[in-house]
């Protein structure tokens, strides 16, 4: 309301005299001022009239959140401490698609993003592990108030919310979710778990491909480290998801082939008493009153295995190898998948069987999981991987020779430096159009202290190494069983024979010739799908600088 | 050859006088003295006719060891450094039956025990993993010469052969073999690894039942600690055999559960950069130029891939415990075969998923398993594992009113003891007929910090344990989820949060509700078949004062 026009002023000294001013304190006639004082009077009802119908507004607009409201349609959910199961179903978003238009679902979801329109509209991206879909709100001043839609305007990215809508096929194909052909008007949303601080990257970010940097490299990048540092976070995009699903396959596939053919699986301890195999590389742990170290692989304790008859057995095991490598594909701790087999006459036919388990794995990978494939392709772009059916086995002699032919200059009996390693894994790829093969008869003295030395070329051995695109991702070998030449091997090794005296006593009471190999998962993960560092194939990476989170 | 009887002595002093002694010097006469000469005579023809017998015989016999030599029928192989591939097919021994009477098989065994009799015969049990067969051969003249049934007898137990032979069908059943139907008629035997040591037990000592030394407390005992100290021999067993094959399906039978309801495998870090979950009881590794700690158990990062929205996980993996308790049921390193799940509304979706895990454990165990139960329950004579169909959940407060209703006197808040554990388990046999139920709502001051309060009875909390036999096999719970509340109980546990920061981080960015749990794989095994001390149910157990091997 506008201020009063101003009282006629009396003044002391000229008391019946009336004079009359206007709002700007001029004088005026008192005509002109009752006309003036009419207008105001005018003017305040006015605006009283105003006010009254903007409270009735007001009053409207309060009883239209309550319908929202009343309905319990949004908000914060107490935190869950199960008080009590109502049966409802949590539907699966995948199973949302456009012939169930019309039917009203619960879903349980994470915010991808939410962008508001106008103050009336609001749309999301909603996620559940590699799968997203369009959630749409509109305020219609019945059942979806402004002050709803407000509130999903607000909710912070990465939030869970609970979801009712009705499924509605949209008039255009959604593109920007992985379920195009469906969407949800939501009809009840409520937070179940919010967001309480600022996250470090989004996960529009986190997910974006490679070539998107190259038309455009002003957009936002997260770091390898950044990405480390806030983990969670970064395991929760699309493609991370679809790693992880990819590493728990390749234990799958690697037991399943494994289990069919009569395989033990067995655990063999961490914890021992000396270090083994050299000593060198060993984490050393406080143990009571002494010391303990840590396994750097299962190897002596799946050939004591073998040695008490267990004939064909696996273990999938953390190993722990403490050496100060900062290197794309070292880490102190990493996941193991071992075997080793007794066999009949030669070492072969335990590489046949791990020749056919790599088949079996990377065919089964490529049928059973296409679509985790494509979409770590999107933000990767590796190409396809190239394998033959039957493995390629290439002797080291030869593959020296395809080196030395190529022009590099190598040693016979010289292990292949990794440069070495995928140059030759280039010459394979471009001669047999494969990127997994095998190379067999190393040079003894590049190999363990156990490994059996070929009968017949000296300087060689029974071992042999497997690749993708030209890395080593599998070691193995024949064994040496018998005791007394184990322990001759152990000292040409510079090992004290009594640091593994359990191990070679196994072979005192009679062993059957084995051989095995090991392989390193995250190794496996890493090449097959093109990630580039080791990292990015461990759920919670260990290297000498990091050891959080 | 005796000597010659001696020359007639010519004294110088008395050249022409013949003088004739016996063989003992005293003077005897002429003719005596022709006599003895010529009895000597015949008696040197005599003794050199019997030597040429002997000798022929001794050519005959050599002729007859050529026969099963020439024929290469027996001996020491060379160590195997795969020469060549003959493919020769290689006999399971469990393949051999009456039915193949006739047939001529090769297989490679054990010796189990040999026992030769009159020189011209062996018997042999033949061990391949939980089987055994009878071996036969009996010197012929023919083929099979007495020095290879010597050879036989002389063959150490527990030495490799390679044997060909035929299969019989035995007059009567061979009740001391597994394989009692048919035996082997050995016609070539070959070592192909030996013994080159003292055993330190037999493995029938090793083998023997505890009933027997109730009959006879005379019997050779191997004890426990001899066993774990020579324990690639010990695990020869066929109990041994039998219990770690169980113990691989322990985990086969998890997974498959888990995987076939959408479980996702995880590999979380053994080593960590603080020791977590209040910091007692753990082993500290040094890690380069700082410190690092072996994980107590995977509950922190699990749940950190609930943050990371993977929904249900699982892992199977090492768990280290710093404790110094030298009991049946403790080991420092132990198999943990954890599960973590996101739940829709009430932690009890979770605890469901647990029970019908473990009765599809417990069925397809004594379905599947069945040969290997009846293996192992010979030596230990276990009671048969009794479980319901669906599972008996009872409340923390209703197994304390079974205590004290059996007169124990139990605090209502206060954790149950081994003692009353098994006690309870006791009562809950006789009333139930169960060896397998679930105590759920444990009190809330005797479970971690981040378990969460029961919403409606304070002092309690939505926890549960689970029971094989009367001893805890499983321990889980609703865990809080809301970061800040997680600090405020971390911090009523004197924890400090910041010891822990990436583990509450992961709540700051929103996650849902979500339970449950661990099991023991070695307890497991222990108490479902009997075996009475989880060192039993370790290949390699480690201990406050176990090490090795």
């Amino acid at each position: 309301m506008s201020e009063p026009a101003q009282d006629p002023v009396q003044t002391p000294d000229n008391p019946t005299e009336e004079v009359f001013h206007d709002d700007e304190g001029k004088p005026i006639s008192k005509k002109a001022f009752k006309k003036l004082q009419k207008d105001k009077e005018k003017a305040e009802r006015k605006a009283a009239t105003a006010a009254k119908i903007a409270a009735e507004k007001a009053e409207r607009d309060a009883n239209q959140v309550d319908c929202s409201k009343e309905q319990k349609r949004y908000g914060k959910l107490p935190m869950n401490q199960s008080h009590s199961r109502t049966d409802t179903k949590f539907e699966d978003i995948n199973t949302i698609n456009a012939s169930r238009a019309g039917e009203t679902v619960t879903v349980r979801v994470r915010v991808q993003t939410s962008r508001p329109t106008g103050g009336k509209m609001c749309f999301f991206v909603f996620r559940q592990g590699v799968s997203t879909i369009q959630g749409i709100i509109a305020a219609d001043d019945k059942t979806i108030s402004k002050q709803m839609v407000k509130f999903c305007a607000d909710i912070t990215p990465e939030s869970i919310v609970l979801v009712e809508g009705k499924i509605v096929k949209p008039e255009e194909e959604v593109k920007s979710c992985t379920i195009s052909c469906a969407e949800l008007a939501i009809e009840k949303i409520h937070i179940v778990s919010d967001v309480s601080v600022r996250l470090a990257f989004s996960l529009d970010d986190a997910t974006r491909p490679e070539s998107a940097f190259e038309q455009d490299p002003e957009l936002p990048r997260v770091n390898l480290d950044t990405r480390l540092n806030n983990r969670v976070l970064d395991l929760r995009t699309t493609t991370n998801h679809a790693i992880f699903r990819l590493q728990s396959a390749v234990c799958m596939l690697f037991r399943e082939f494994l289990i069919e053919r009569g395989f033990m699986e067995i655990h063999t301890p961490k914890l021992i008493g000396a270090a083994s195999e050299g000593g060198s590389n060993v984490f050393k742990v406080s143990y009571f009153k002494t010391s303990a170290f840590l396994a750097q692989s299962p190897q002596l304790y799946k050939q004591m295995c073998i040695a008490a008859d267990f004939g064909k057995v696996f273990e999938i095991a953390p190993v722990f190898r403490a050496e100060d490598s900062n290197t794309h594909r070292h880490m102190t701790e990493f996941m193991g998948l071992d075997m080793e087999m007794a066999f009949n006459e030669h070492y072969h036919e335990v590489l046949e069987v791990l020749e056919e388990l790599f088949v079996y794995l990377l065919s089964n990978l490529k049928e059973r999981f296409a679509k985790e494939i494509e979409i770590i392709k999107k933000q990767y772009e590796f190409e396809e991987f190239e394998f033959l059916p039957k493995t390629l086995r290439l002797s080291f002699k030869e593959g020296v020779q395809m080196l030395r032919d190529a022009g590099v200059e190598v040693g016979e009996f010289e292990d292949l430096s990794t440069a070495n390693e995928r140059f030759l894994g280039k010459l394979v790829k471009e001669k047999y159009h494969t990127d997994f093969y095998v190379l067999d008869k190393f040079p003894l003295a590049v190999r363990p202290f156990y490994t059996m030395p070929d009968p017949e070329n000296p300087g060689y051995s029974n071992s042999y190494d497997f690749f993708l695109r030209g890395e080593e991702i599998l070691s193995g070998a024949q064994r040496i069983h018998d005791a007394d030449y184990l322990t001759e091997r152990a000292k040409a090794h510079e090992i004290d024979p009594s640091t593994i005296q359990p191990y070679i006593d196994a072979f005192k009471i009679g062993a059957p010739p084995h051989a095995g190999g090991g392989i390193g998962l995250e190794r496996v993960v890493m090449l097959f799908l093109g990630l580039g560092n080791i990292r990015r194939s461990s759920l919670f990476p260990r290297d000498p600088k990091r050891l959080e989170p």
